[in-house]
Formats: C-alpha cells, sequence, structure tokens
C-alpha cells in the first residue's frame, strides 16, 4: 500500500499526477487587507478549487495512485459529511470508480446531495465520530474498498502538498504561510513542500479555541483524551480536535510552534471581512485564517516577516445561513 | 470640455492614463456554468475592480481629464448613492482634489459611509430622480465644480470601454458579451471598443423587466417618457429606465437587437449561482447577466456563436441582506 512517509519528491510526482484535473487556483491581494494586516498579504484561493476546497487535490492523488496499484480496484469509501466526502466523490468519477460515502444522518441536505452530485452512494450513519470509523470500516470490509481516510495517509497529505509547489511558483518571496488545521493533511503536506522549496520559511497553524495545538507543538506529546472530540466553532471545516498519528510528528518537526488560535468572532469577522471587501465566498475555517493576518499575535511578530501566505481552503459554505 | 463622441482611441489613450490605478480584472471559467448554459462563458470579473466595481473606471478617467485641462480644479461632483459616487470618490481622492457627492437621504447608512470612506462630502438630498439632478446642480454653481455624470459623459464611456480592450486581450476569441445596462455607459464603452477590435463581435444588452430596451433599439427612437423612472427590481445597479442621450444612439447603432430581459428569480438565481458555484461576491446586476447566459433566448440564439464573455459589474451587494 503507501510506502512509508511523506518527501518532496512526493509532492512533485502528485503535482504532476493530477494537475490535468484540477485547478491552479489563483493568488488574490487586497490594499485594504494588507492595511488592516500591515504586512503584504497574499490569499491562496483554494475555495476555487474543484468541489469547493482543497480537498479535491489529496482526494485524487490517492485515488489516482489506488488505480495504479490495484488493475481491478472495486472502489473507493470514505467518512465525511463536508469537503473531503464531496472531494472523493468527485476524485471518483473522474478516476471511473465507485463511490461510497458515510455520512451521519444529521448531516444537512445541501451536504448529501453535493455527494450524491459527483455520483457517489450515500451510507448514513450516527452523529459521533466514532460512528463514522465504525460504519466505514464495516462497509469497507463488505465491499472490499479502499478507504481513503480525510488525512492520516500518505497520498492524501502528498495530494495536499501541491498547493506549496503552486504557491510558491506564483509567489517566491513568501516568508510565512497561515494554514487552518484540522486533521493536519493540508497543513503537513503545506510544510513539508514549502520548506523543501524554501527552507527559512514559517509555518503556522490556525485553529479554533480548544484545539491545544500549541501545547501539542510544544510538549512533541498528544494532549487529547480519546475517542476523538470535535470543537464547539463555527468553523465546521476545522472542528476536528486531534490531529491525526501521521500528521502529528511532521507538524512538530515543522510548523512553527506559536500558533494563531481565534475566537468565534474573529472567525466571523474574517470571513465577513473576505465576503465584504475581496468580494468572495469562503468558508469560515478560511475566515480564520483572514482573522490570523488581522491577529495582534501576528502583529507582534517579526516584522521582517512581510509576505504571508494565506490559505483560503474552501468556500462550502452554505449561503442561506450566514452567521451574520 | 469633453470633445464630440468617443471613438476607439479614446479608449485606449483612457486605458493608458488609468491603468496605473485599477485593477486589470482576471476572467474567470466555470465547467458548471458552461454544463449550464450549453456555452463556453468567460466571466469578467469587474466586482474584484477598485472601489467594488467597474464605475472606478470611468470616474478615474473622467477626473484625471479634468485636472489636466484646468490647473486649478476645485473638485468634483455627482449624483449617485451607489457604485458611481463610490467611484467618483475614489477617483478624486486618487487625484487629490475634493469630491462632493449627492445621495437620497433615504440611501443605506453602508452605502453613506462608504462614500465618506474615500474622503468624499455628502450632500442628502429627496429621493426622487429629479432631485438628485436639481441638488446637483444646485451645488455645483455654487462651488463652481466640475460634473461627472454617471453615464452620459464621453469620458466616462471611454474608461468604461477599456474593460474590453482588457477582456478582448485575455480572451481573443470571444463570439460576444452580455452586459447589464442601466444609463448605458458600461455598455456603450465596451460596444465601442470591442467592435474596433473585431467587428463581428455582437454586444447584448441584459435588463430588468420593463426598460423596453428592446423596442428603443428596434425603433431607433426613445420609447420613455419622461421625467426619469426606476424599475420595480431588486437590481439596484440597473434600476435606471432610460438610457443617456448619448449612449443611446451608440446602442442603437453597435448593440444587437435582441434585449435580454430577466425576471426578478432568474436575477436572484444568477447571483447564487455565483455564490455557491463560483464562490464570488457579486451584485444583483451582475447577477442579471449570469442569468441571461443561463436564459433560454441564449440558447435557441445561433449555436455557432460558442465563446460567450460575461460582464459580472460589480459586488457592491449588503451581505446582511441577501435576496434569498
Amino acid at each position: 500500500m503507501a510506502k512509508d512517509g511523506v518527501v518532496f519528491n512526493d509532492v512533485v510526482k502528485a503535482l504532476q499526477k493530477i494537475s490535468q484535473y484540477i485547478h491552479k487556483t489563483p493568488v488574490v491581494v487586497s490594499s485594504q487587507a494588507d492595511k488592516r494586516s500591515g504586512r503584504k498579504l497574499f490569499f491562496k484561493c483554494e475555495f476555487q478549487q474543484k468541489t469547493g476546497s482543497f480537498k479535491a487535490r489529496g482526494a485524487l492523488h490517492a485515488v489516482l495512485k489506488a488505480k495504479e496499484r490495484s488493475s481491478n480496484c472495486p472502489g473507493f469509501v470514505t467518512h465525511s459529511s463536508g469537503n473531503h466526502g464531496q472531494a472523493l466523490a468527485w476524485a471518483s468519477q473522474v478516476a471511473g470508480l465507485p463511490c461510497y460515502v458515510v455520512v451521519p444522518e444529521v448531516a444537512p441536505e445541501v451536504k448529501k446531495s453535493a455527494i450524491r452530485g459527483y455520483g457517489a452512494q450515500l451510507v448514513e450513519c450516527g452523529a459521533q465520530p466514532q460512528d463514522r470509523y465504525d460504519a466505514c470500516d464495516k462497509l469497507q470490509k463488505e465491499k472490499n474498498l479502499e478507504f481513503i481516510p480525510p488525512y492520516d495517509y500518505f497520498d492524501v497529505i502528498a495530494g495536499q502538498g501541491t498547493i506549496s509547489l503552486e504557491f510558491l511558483d506564483q509567489v517566491p518571496y513568501l516568508d510565512a504561510i497561515l494554514v487552518p488545521i484540522s486533521g493536519g493533511g493540508l497543513s503537513s503536506g503545506i510544510a513539508i513542500a514549502a520548506k523543501a522549496i524554501k527552507p527559512d520559511i514559517k509555518v503556522y497553524l490556525v485553529t479554533p479555541k480548544g484545539k491545544k495545538m500549541e501545547e501539542c507543538l510544544r510538549t512533541g506529546k498528544r494532549p487529547w483524551e480519546g475517542p476523538p472530540q470535535y470543537l464547539d466553532t463555527i468553523a465546521d471545516g476545522i472542528r476536528l480536535q486531534q490531529t491525526g498519528y501521521i500528521t502529528t510528528p511532521i507538524l512538530q518537526e515543522l510548523a512553527e510552534k506559536e500558533v494563531f488560535e481565534m475566537e468565534e468572532e474573529e472567525i466571523v469577522s474574517g470571513m465577513k471581512f473576505a465576503f465584504e471587501r475581496m468580494k468572495v465566498v469562503i468558508e469560515a475555517a478560511a475566515g480564520a485564517s483572514v482573522a490570523a493576518a488581522f491577529s495582534d499575535r501576528l502583529r507582534s511578530m517579526d516584522s521582517k516577516m512581510v509576505n504571508i501566505g494565506v490559505i483560503l481552503c474552501g468556500g462550502n459554505v452554505d449561503i442561506n445561513h450566514l452567521p451574520w
């Protein structure tokens, strides 16, 4: 199966594999955002990626690799009502293989229909994180499917890392990148590739309150009690408290110890800024990284760190229920 | 004052004058939009222009030309609670000259504060179109200001026409352009430049119900009774029923006779598509041109007309009161 670890070359090869199917997302700037931040901000528009989030990169890479490995692959399965579910459904469609997505029964109908829209089979389960894992496990065994986890998976991490290749090609003089973190697939992929291209670049993680990510990075230990918990946050894309078993050590090695832990009102305000001033539709997780770019914590950091990349990770928000 | 008429060379010179201050706005595509339309659509993102609409182009061009003509220009005045008011305020700030904007007392506070935010002086008036003209006239005479009208003005038209220079440079193989029309400054500028570059390109106008634009184009006469009226539409950027005395003959000569007259629900649905699928924040007037691209009328037209430009004219919408 997937090999042992992710190195820069895996990310380079991942981009070669997926680039004909994904968007090279644009980078936008905003003089009003720069004024508010006191730095020069570069926003990487992954909300304009296929399926509305960066997840399309990792899912497609994992699917294409699995298809290469096995000529009679019976299809894929994952658990995610959100961006990874949509992305795997889309990626499977690109690969011409079946896809099953385990989704909590209570998930919004709009998310379920998006997954069905990409031709995947929906399988409903209970509301807790553990319910998903169990249902997914059962389905995988029954149908001999290939399980593609949302983040703790080498090929997914390498796929997400392709963002750094594009971003540092578009803006070679970036000094730092702010990236929202849930399970850590996006941030570990970004860190592996960015640090390989530019060793002195800094990768900062952005989280909602209560994740204890800074403690995890500073102590080098997992501070989280099991089973997996969800944080109480509006930013549903980054509500998982624990990061992965594969992603955590990568981040402990490569990410900066200072974590941007954002308040709920800051997240909403970052999201609102993007809508009103930048005229873009982003989800709350992306709003968190805008908020980080405007934060006192960033303002207090080394002023030689001028050019800041901000990952706008996704745009899948229910526009009928915006948080203002 | 402004010279007699607008020719292609005026538009070329306008772009030279304003290009260092405005954005060359991106062109985006959407496979979902193409599927829905049955054509290949290219969206010109003027909602990402300075001040959130194309109006920045014409206003800045008019201001810079006026400043050139008179070394002691005492400043500018216009009547507009909307995009032209913001644009003239911004343009005057760029030129370092005073600006007065006549705004109906009843206009939303958010629009008033946007105009003040660009350093302009706000002058309040009554709610009818005629009230604005009167107040503006009085102010102009009192302070000897240069009046910059929203559309019926050569330098404004030439400024808006710069969109075509960019657009046909970005997508040289456009077969047609869909453009929302209010007073006609945007559409006449676009038509002058686009037809000069590519004589066989078609320029189609997009309006709310009740404008009678098709009658105006087909008969070559003005079908509107005075005084100027507002249409009852959610698309506040294109609610003026009458087009201008300068713009109308240009459009009678250069625009296609088939007008896309959109229903209110179509306008909202076009706007919603942009938010949900394209992840961009556009105002209802831009939603109208998305709706036109999805319309049966376009579907019924010559199938050899494949590559369609869609002008997303602005993004100044109150995100606290979206129409869904």
